[in-house]
């Protein structure tokens, strides 16, 4: 039994649950190891307190699921079997007195709930996600590593952006180079659309990259993360092109001054709050308050966007093995849109920063 | 009122629903004009057989939601709102005696389904999805003009494909220079993932483009779509670079007549079967049935797959307005894949091709 599931269980003893339904892609990955998205078809995860956990599969994919590493049963059904039939035979070998199901409420559907109440008329459901939010937020070693891979490759990303910088060449040029690049790396899969933003276009919290042409004296700004093994990264540079102006330098040195900050405030017994209202003072006390409209950052891992969010008011205690963006900005309308993000992984009595592309203010001559 | 609004509160009163309560993205844009993908918010349309209708969003939308057309009344929220009470309200102002109410069982998940249990305590919930599928799967002249919109960007992608060609160049190369074409023309979204597969690769109904390298002799297939104002279009065409043997042009052959007949069985009053069968005997015919291994199509709009499904057993009849792929395809390992796909409008008396793109076998050249 691999240690996340017996976590799991151990928090379905605490709350007497008997039965746990998870079908979700990404919680079943976490708790088994066996990735898929069998779209409309049911996937799904049945965990019990002490019993054998079963997995449900579509027919063919029962090979992928024993050569992820599932030891446990694996119940796999095709297009003509009844698969709700064969999951009430599986829990009925195992337990008998049901009274609480954990299942996923925000990710259930109406349809498959009405299937699941059908086979417990008499249970209460409670909703385990906010606990897998818990369980994931710590990432083990091997989520590190992985994590590490994903990181090295967005550093990557960032270097053939940069490089790639020319003027005249539009954002949507320089986007397809990095993404080709990618690709010839064996990269399938990116965090989130990946951006690169320049001049007015990047001075907006949420530009999207188009056709505008790189200018000297721009800033060009390139957020993106890359997918390894179902984990992400999630990085931000902004680098100027040419000679900038001293307001555009301050305002680099701001947002860089507030992400170091944030970055040495980062250790366990810390709250998210501390972290982010480090960075948000530095950046408030430069006159700049108003134009950072966003949290400091947020924890990844199997999403982009998970536990812990890093918000100005979340007195979450920060722990060893958490894993979470440090991304403060600064948007002036006209005048720049400057970003700088790390993801970052907590340590015994610190913190390691994962993406290591530079941050002093690089000047492209090219 | 629209329409569609018409056709829908029409179908409410013939199964006495009260309310009926669209919280999916394609749905409310179907029913209201009004797009938008708040991801974890809350957006709904609340509809009455006779009383106006709602619209429910997040405020920052609402200015958005008025711009799209939408001229009922909007439910605008902030985030320390309480919606479900906004809704409740709304509901209350309209309707008082709720026995039924049609939710969509397939999207909504449990934690909403319990809000809107907790609004009606003593209704029963039915599914809209399968009325709302049917409302779809019948184009209107506007909806027509969109999807063909989207056919000739799907033409003009294949035509940058083929262009591209090249001996040594990888799929992915070519893929990138198609996508990067559309983007130059304003395209930010794509019906599914590009396909452009060679020799071995391409003989697999499942392959994925990679870092193989086109070759003389090779048969290349693109398969791909184009979303125009929230609608799609797919096409598959496979060309020749350079000579192919005899067996190659054979089976393109085979695949070639089946689609034409396929396309000629097309007209209101035949079963999708028929049309299914029609392709299906001519390749069996020839021997390859057993490479067929997939319908022969499906239809197209919002959703890249909808209503009708081509199968060999569907016995939907089919009617003036309705838009499916055609896309027979014989997949041989080691010998040839090829398939050919075209998007048609059922007329009054026939068919119209929407994708345009050449069939006859290009022998590319360059």
């Amino acid at each position: 039994m691999n240690q996340r599931l017996s976590k799991f269980q151990a928090w379905m003893k605490e709350n007497d649950i008997q039965v746990s339904f998870i079908t979700s892609s990404e919680n079943v990955f976490y708790l088994s190891g066996f990735y898929s998205d069998p779209h409309e078809r049911l996937l799904a995860l049945g965990i019990f307190q002490d019993d054998e956990p079963f997995l449900v599969c579509p027919g063919m994919e029962k090979h992928g699921a024993k050569n992820s590493g599932w030891e446990s049963e694996i119940i796999g059904y095709s297009d003509i079997d009844h698969p709700w039939e064969m999951i009430q035979q599986a829990i009925n070998k195992r337990s008998k007195n049901i009274s609480k199901v954990a299942i996923e409420k925000e990710h259930m559907n109406v349809e498959r709930y009405e299937a699941i109440s059908n086979l417990f008329p008499n249970a209460t459901f409670i909703s385990a996600e906010e606990k897998l939010r818990k369980l994931r937020m710590i990432k083990d070693a091997k989520e590190l590593k992985t994590i590490e891979e994903a990181c090295s490759l967005a550093d990557f990303a960032v270097e053939v952006g940069v490089s790639e910088i020319k003027e005249g060449k539009t954002e949507l040029e320089i986007l397809s180079a990095i993404e080709f690049a990618l690709k010839k790396k064996g990269v399938t899969e990116m965090s989130f659309a990946t951006m690169v933003l320049t001049g007015a276009n990047a001075a907006s919290p949420h530009g999207n990259p188009g056709l505008t042409k790189i200018q000297k004296g721009d800033l060009v700004l390139f957020d993106l993360g890359v997918v390894v093994d179902r984990y992400c990264s999630d990085i931000t540079r902004t680098v100027a092109y040419g000679d900038i102006n001293e307001k555009q330098k301050e305002i680099y040195d701001t947002v860089l001054n507030a992400q170091l900050a944030a970055i040495d405030a980062s250790k366990p017994g810390v709250t998210s709050a501390d972290v982010d209202l480090t960075a948000r003072r530095i950046i408030a006390e430069a006159g700049y308050g108003e134009y950072f409209p966003h949290r400091l950052g947020h924890g990844l891992g199997i999403s982009v966007h998970e536990y812990p969010s890093m918000t100005e008011t979340n007195q979450l205690i920060l722990e060893e093995g958490m894993v979470y963006t440090i991304e403060p900005g600064i948007y002036v309308p006209d005048v720049a849109g400057v970003r700088i993000e790390d993801d970052v992984y907590i340590t015994a009595d610190g913190v390691k920063v994962l993406t290591k592309f530079p941050k002093d203010l690089q000047i492209i001559r090219q």
